[in-house]
């Protein structure tokens, strides 16, 4: 018997019958003997309508009351999901966020996870119930509701099994796991049966939409085996997705490059003519960091004649906003010659824990891209990551060069098996 | 300056403009130097879609969980009209019932209330905000959500003034008070400018919607000053609705009779030919009991060799139910000859607490009745009430009938003026 937590997104949880297909999915592992806690999202389409209704009355509205709002979307779905099991004769019982507790900060819209009371749900578990936990919410110190942003639930769902020392967290979504690349721009892009952690730390960062980010490091931190899987395969499918490893395993599948992600979210913004001198990057960041703007890639050039250009990217929402503060507050003060923005880029990414016992990787990307003329704007590495910015016109084409040059629509274990 | 509790029902919540007209109501008052706890019901039709989804999951919902949902339209409602306010510049904040906390039984779907912790939402007053407290919802010792029933928003409303000691309590609504009659039904039915606590009582009983029936009794015990107003007229009109007093003021409009009520809820069961022994009472109405089902009028009529028949009624939708209860397990088990039912039946009730001290009331009415050829089928009295069952097809005919006999559309206040 497995203590097992179970996170369905919005699509899963689209519809009476979706929700339906969820517990019969439920029951399956109930009759299979494991103790489930199941983290539902809000229905698909019902946090954006409560936001717009929000957004009519108030164009600006107050964090905390928007929190109040959105994190009813996932109170129904808990109570749905139990009816539906109790339907079936599975015995069910629902928690809101703060009936766990769940206790987070007091960053509403985007609050972190501070600790978790298990007792209750565990005795719940042992008196026979599966335990159905609201995603996305929590509650802070002083009592007020709060949500953890956008793909919350994951987070909650990695959370409650680091806290109840589960077997495994399995993220139910609308994708049956992590591929190569995209399978929308790379058609012979493959499914990985096992990605480490590290690498779906950096494609998650660089992109990918599969998991959010702060469930991967949470996952990380309290060392959560992760699967990904999707609710849309028949209820009684053994496939089981992609499994986030720990270990680099030499008989696991291993490839120098696991993946390659894109992003087009972001828009660069260069300011030109900059006078080289210590405490220049703080003072064209500050300002930014001020105004609450995530930055993502610097780069700051050699000088020349003590001038040099600084560049970096936002997130494309963040644009307008980002060349104001630069245009109005920074220009000036700075004595720069200019800025210039561009929101019509995108990121590609090659993603691989190999990239640390290979060298010349990233040569090899920036080769492949150069022979198909496209231009690299900007460059990032890390230990197990190259990213670049190029013009967004070109992102499906790096992406699709840049699969077949690191082969990754070939399985290595298969590989390794005719060798 | 005052501390005015005020509560809007589901059409006055019904859309994000009914909701800014509310707000700038709140805004009016707020400008006048009061404080302000605020009640909103779920936006309408809302709890209505929230428990058909719960049926489609489960035909037979456990009641825990549907409160879990159904108390989300609330939670809503409170978010929204806090933004609304605060879009205004109106400092708001806003309390689910677990967070004021509203402590109820255990009760799931009809909980009442045991009491309420007001020192957060005083302290919020004293900080200048308006508190904006969930109708309708609690939370009960061991945490879990609970609901206190169709219309417990006006529950919510009352009790909240009752703990706060506030000096009013308003009850906006689609009407703009209390009629001597259903003006649907009376053309020239008045609007009361006041009407005592124990009139109010039992037209609500009656069949009045206007309030519910749980929130006028928590009113008369704690001595609330209750007013019920429309939030249809214009957000600057100085209208007062109704007042519910407590005392028999001399100078107070003071008719015989303060209005006609009416109520086609009901269904008449009728157990003919019972042998006439102690217990016989008990015997029927028990099972009838331990099946959850109200009885309202109960009849027994004088005996004749020994048998008797037994009457009572039931609300309209557990009449199919309380048939079957006899048939099955009453009929037999007391040797009854048959049972036989009526669900197109009305109830027509004149009230006033002139009937005290005033004889031949109840004889004018049922005169009144007969001159117009309506059949008196039950009948049942109370100190200022009474009430007649009739063929539901001369329901209207014996409203207005009897509006016209005790002369209700006559405003007494004017006929003194003009003696």
């Amino acid at each position: 018997m497995s203590l097992i937590v179970q996170k369905y997104g919005g699509t899963s949880m689209g519809s009476p019958e979706r929700i339906r297909e969820v517990a019969r999915r439920i029951q399956r592992f109930v009759r299979e003997g494991h103790q489930l806690v199941v983290v539902p999202s809000a229905m698909s389409g019902e946090t954006n309508r409560l936001l717009a209704l929000a957004k009519e009355l108030n164009p600006d509205p107050g964090p905390r009351e928007l929190d109040v709002i959105a994190a009813t979307g996932e109170q129904v779905s808990i109570g749905l999901l139990s009816l539906a099991l109790q339907a079936l004769g599975v015995k069910a019982k629902s928690y809101t966020g703060w009936q766990v507790p769940i206790v987070t900060d007091d960053a509403f819209t985007k609050a972190r996870i501070l600790s978790i009371e298990e007792k209750h749900v565990r005795a719940d578990l042992a008196a026979g119930n599966v335990a159905i936990v609201a995603g996305f919410q929590g509650i802070d110190a002083r009592g007020n509701i709060t949500t953890l942003g956008r793909g919350g639930s994951d987070t909650t769902g990695v959370a409650m099994a680091a806290a109840l020392k589960a077997d495994e967290c399995q993220i139910y979504t609308d994708v049956d796991g992590v591929y190569t690349a995209d399978p929308r721009i790379v058609p012979d892009a493959r499914r990985l049966a096992t990605i480490t952690f590290e690498e779906m730390l950096e494609a998650a960062s660089l992109g990918s939409k599969v998991l959010q980010i702060r469930s991967v490091e949470f996952a990380g931190k309290y060392k959560v085996k992760l699967r990904v899987l999707s609710s849309f395969t028949d209820v009684s499918s053994t496939d089981m997705g992609t499994l986030i490893t720990f270990e680099e395993d030499e008989s696991m599948e291993q490839a120098i490059i696991s993946n390659v992600a894109h992003n087009r979210d972001e828009a660069k913004i260069t300011v030109l003519g900059v006078p080289d001198r210590p405490g220049i990057a703080f003072s064209i960041l500050g300002p930014v960091a001020d105004a609450n703007i995530d930055v993502d890639m610097i780069i700051q050039n050699a000088s020349t004649e003590g001038l040099t250009d600084f560049s970096f990217t936002v997130h494309r929402n963040e644009f307008k906003r980002a060349m104001d503060i630069l245009q109005n507050q920074v220009k000036g003060a700075i004595g720069a010659k200019g800025i210039v923005g561009d929101d019509r880029i995108a990121k590609v990414s090659i993603v691989g824990i190999g990239m640390r016992t290979h060298a010349g990787i990233a040569s090899k990307m920036f080769g492949a891209l150069a022979k198909e003329g496209i231009n690299i704007q900007m460059i990032s590495t890390s230990e197990i990551k190259t990213s670049v910015v190029v013009d967004e016109k070109y992102m499906e084409l790096a992406v699709r060069v840049l699969h077949k040059t690191f082969e990754l629509e070939k399985d290595p274990t298969e590989e390794r098996m005719k060798a």
